[in-house]
């Protein structure tokens, strides 16, 4: 499988983050004896910046992390994270769940209970127990390290219909913090087992809180709001970043700004790659569409139509076309150009669709491109010079049978 | 399978309607000899109204269709309809043969060209095999006739990856007019064949054609838009009415308004059922949402994890309320109210969740009704006396078969 192109040298690991500790370990959630808690640790107060779910049932440990980072975006120590429960459609006693269970951290780390946050992932309207919490927690503190194998444990744990760990890390040359993170995804919903959270940590110094937002916003912008796998959204969706200043240095913005990105983005981009069931990646990029890019890009990666045509390796043009006639954006089929691409840029682009009818193509190529597990779709309207790119998967028996018979 | 209530007793085939002839018939599209060609015919010109996709990517028996509807709303004699073609994304060549296909008509016929209108469904970016639309027209014909069979005859005519013909008329017992209607679904796209088309016909006096789109319109509004397959929009969806005033008899309005909105709720509920891959038939009612309620409803009947669920009689209520609160509509799940119930009334309601948390249901009697194949679903907000009504259907296997290896 090829790497997806980052500008900063992305690794699919995590070293050593200055002041950082790590660990993941089994609580008793996953009845296989399978990693399902994970602990992370800073030895000094983080400046911290949250994004969190759109959606308006949000989870406990979402509401609970909303509320504290408004309080403290500039004292958190640690975050902790359970899989199974995603402690979602709980009421009140969800939330003193998702409170205890901060408070019992705090507890075991010595720590203020404002310094801890909450991720909770897994099965919707079920309480979390609150024996495997605790027993989580005290394992998990004594398994704290600071070193690679600590932090693949905690990605490793954080999983739960993904079929792998997923961490990224960026360390520049000539600088002296480096950037990690560890995301779980899968689907793009809780009710089962399937939420995106993603928990990016630096030892950079980056004191102003509101700096920290804006960073993690930006990065979030074009890494996971930009990628699909059902268009669902999740009610425990979490993206969190924690800045220790462990490394003594203060990051030039823009520089900090494009590797964080590129963590994000690697991140974001494995989570389609495991996505449920997928078996295709695509690279979909719309542009000209007199700012309505994004609304035309996000109609065709949640198309079921258009999602089992790539699941079929059939360069069925006409689905996504017609997926972007009725995106609610004005736009003239006369003036759309698509193309496909295999994932080797070198081969070049084929262009499948013009004037308002199908190009000459060759179907064979055409079909040898679809065919391909990585595949870059992209859509020209003709007005203006906006461009947006969505990241998806396609749509299998396997998604099906995944979301169809989970819980029975 | 139990029938759909509607307020007048409509019979699921067409008798003689006066003054209207139908045929169905084997062009030569379908390779193994099934019908695939159709005409309808009236002895006298009819007011008529039409309600055509909302994709701007629109085939060019829609844009001819339209455009001829605008000059001639009150003299229209004659629709011919092919299958296993779209006529889309086909260019200004597509336009030619589509309005080629109507000066054949014409001529056959012996009457005039802005007569006739075009219906085409199937295959997206295909241009019209103009010796199979010739011959289609020849025996068509031939073969007008007014009694039932030929209207069965063109309702099978129509199909494509529909498994059985839709007709639907209402005759009511104190009134000298009926109303007959064909349609075809199955997916709700067309790029490849699967396209809503609907023809309805009444020999009551309508005399005003501005009338006639305004019953047309309400009607559609609680029948045909209110059908969700996949949440695709496909680029020929076409539903007529043609009026000639045969019988003699001008109906009173509200009456008329009414068996009108049943014979078409009749023809897109037989629709969702035959929906492609469909094995659950799912009415959902959505109230008290400020005004929202149609956008919820739609998000909860797209959303693929609803519908995986549905597939699999999981009694996922968690992902039927995440769906709601990512609707883009204001709500509180903490007034969220959530029943779902079997097809039979008498069995009642089932509450499945309140006040941010599921209830202590009977979780056997909600596998029970989920296993079902008719199931109701409604969801209270809280917010005024709003409601809205969708009909859709589950997404199965066999969806993703039928779609992801059409064209392979």
């Amino acid at each position: 499988m090829p790497t997806f192109p980052t500008q900063f040298p992305v690794e699919p690991r995590i070293g050593r983050i200055k002041g950082f500790k790590a660990a993941g370990i089994h609580a008793g959630y996953k009845k296989d004896g399978a990693l399902d808690f994970a602990l992370i640790y800073s030895e000094t107060p983080c400046v911290t910046a949250g994004v969190f779910t759109t959606n308006l049932v949000k989870a406990a440990p979402v509401l609970v992390d909303m509320e504290r980072l408004r309080a403290n975006s500039t004292g958190i120590r640690a975050v902790v994270v359970n899989t199974r429960c995603a402690n979602a459609c709980t009421g009140q006693q969800g939330i003193d769940n998702a409170l205890m269970m901060a408070r019992w951290t705090a507890e075991r780390l010595g720590i203020r209970e404002d310094e801890v946050l909450v991720m909770s992932t897994g099965v919707i309207g079920t309480q979390l127990n609150m024996d495997i919490i605790r027993r989580g927690i005290d394992l998990a503190a004594d398994a704290l390290a600071d070193d690679e194998t600590a932090w693949a444990n905690a990605a490793a744990a954080i999983m739960t219909t993904d079929t792998r760990p997923k961490a990224a890390s960026v360390k520049p040359d000539n600088a002296a913090y480096a950037i990690g993170g560890i995301a779980k995804g899968a689907g793009m919903i809780a009710p089962n087992m399937a939420t995106m959270l993603g928990l990016v940590v630096t030892d950079a110094q980056i004191d102003d809180p509101h700096a920290a937002h804006a960073l993690l916003t930006k990065a979030a912008a074009v890494s996971f709001n930009c990628i699909s796998v059902d268009g669902d959204t999740s009610t425990n969706d979490t993206l969190l970043l924690l800045a220790n200043g462990a490394s003594g240095e203060a990051p030039q913005y823009n520089p900090f700004s494009e590797m964080l990105r590129d963590v994000c983005l690697r991140l974001a981009v494995e989570i389609v790659r495991d996505g449920e069931g997928a078996t295709k990646f695509i690279e979909l990029v719309v542009m000209g569409a007199g700012g309505g890019e994004r609304a035309i890009a996000n109609t065709i990666a949640t198309s079921p139509l258009v999602k089992t045509a790539f699941y079929g390796s059939d360069p069925n043009w006409g689905r996504i076309v017609a997926a972007a006639g009725r995106a609610g954006v004005e736009v003239d089929p006369m003036q759309m150009r698509l193309w496909i691409a295999p994932w080797d840029e070198a081969e070049g682009e084929l262009l499948l669709f013009e004037n308002g009818a199908p190009t000459a193509y060759d179907e064979a190529r055409a079909v040898g491109i679809m065919a391909g597990a990585n595949i870059r779709v992209r859509l020209e309207c003709g007005r203006g010079t906006g461009s947006a790119t969505v990241y998806t998967c396609d749509l299998s028996h396997d998604y099906v049978s995944i979301n169809g018979h989970y819980r029975t």
